[in-house]
């Protein structure tokens, strides 16, 4: 496990994710944008609309780790309450900020509909944010201190995400190389254990899954930012199931 | 939003979903189980394969929901290390369930297997536990006090917590009707709000997607346990977009 500076949370804010009503997706996103960064999510939570469950999260979350990202609560209606308790998590007032509501004003004008109070809502910032725009939508999201602040929907959750990733510091890579076994997870975990106790800087991770012809099978996953670890677990790995003729297959 | 006693939390512990290997699909599932006995969940964390982490998230979120459910970590290899920190959080000793041991030893001889002890790791269970089992597979997913402790496999996973369903107990149910306005969510903002206002014991919910033509569509759902309050707030939302001319469908 890397150092706290390279660890990230991901807070998802909506009913709708905890309700089953819909489907999040944004944390696979995210994960995947950070890892190429070399940053980890260690901590992923989901909570309700409401101001205290969302202050305490922001709150215990951007203090543990060296990234907080916010996924939801930032649109036009009475549910969006994120931007508000944003600002009150970090002491900060709210403000609109002039160029998201220049944006704004632009984009509605030209589509010919009336610049509304509740779409100026999405002109709000806790005070000292810089705004993260992105091609999907004139309604930006913002960074203040180490809180990254993006809408839901998942195609401008994403958009959000690829603009900020310029703004984090880069470290080393984590490289991922993997197996699958023939055979079910427990034939496996002796000799697993075995390579994971060799490298303790490695993370060893196996994920069972049922074949559909009824088949039990498992992808073994060594992961770590040193190559030439990650490569020399694998040999190991390998020459211990070939000595007890486990089928695998790369 | 309900009292605390039909209110539930999930644990998804997993370093394999926060690094966006996989994708959970297990809160989903469990939240529509759960609606169906008129229980929500409040809180739904994710945390790596850590002992402070699991240990510390447990102790946070059984004592602050009516229930817990965890998902992932009880498999046989050496990263699955739920159920020992279940019962470090709850100060009990991890025993060999016997029911467990018998029906793992009759499942791996019957299909001519070793009983390992990698295998047999799989009949642990937290000191006072009862099993959940299911037709899914030999190993089973138990229950203490308040804490559900389920495997993460999706398949599994549903069949555990389907076969839990039964030792909770059933509240009113939460009812949900819903329309699709075919407009932006900002043009649909202040008619919810105001509907909101006048229900403070309903939750109204907005749901903006771009359809495939490019078209921003919104679904606003109203959602409570007493039907006629619902009902009665849908016809108010209904009747304020007709005044105003704002197209919607149910």
């Amino acid at each position: 496990m890397p150092e706290r500076a390279r660890h990230a949370a991901l807070l998802i804010i909506g009913n709708e994710i905890l309700s089953g009503r819909t489907q999040d997706v944004n944390l696979r996103v995210l994960a995947r944008l950070l890892r190429e960064r070399g940053i980890q999510i260690a901590e992923a939570r989901t909570v309700r609309d409401e101001p205290e469950a969302i202050i305490t999260a922001v709150n215990e979350l951007r203090g543990r780790y060296a990234y907080l990202f916010t996924s939801g609560g930032i649109g036009p209606t009475h549910d969006d309450i994120t931007t508000a308790c944003i600002a009150k998590a970090l002491g900060r007032s709210v403000i609109r900020h002039p160029d998201a509501e220049a944006n704004l004003r632009e984009y509605y004008l030209g589509i010919g509909r009336e610049v509304s109070e509740a779409r100026m809502r999405m002109a709000e910032v806790a005070e000292g944010a810089e705004l993260i725009t992105c091609a999907e939508t004139a309604a930006p999201g913002f960074v203040i201190d180490n809180v990254f602040v993006f809408a839901g929907v998942p195609a401008i959750f994403a958009g959000m995400a690829q603009s900020a990733m310029a703004r984090l510091a880069a470290g080393p890579k984590l490289q991922s190389r993997s197996i699958t076994v023939l055979v079910g997870e427990s034939e496996a975990a002796d000799d697993l254990a075995h390579v994971q106790d060799n490298h303790a800087q490695l993370e060893l991770g196996s994920y069972p899954t049922v074949r559909d012809d009824g088949k039990h099978i498992c992808e073994l996953v060594i992961s770590g930012t040193d190559t030439e670890a990650v490569n020399q677990a694998l040999q190991e790995l390998t020459g211990l199931l070939d000595k007890r003729d486990i089928p695998w297959q790369s």
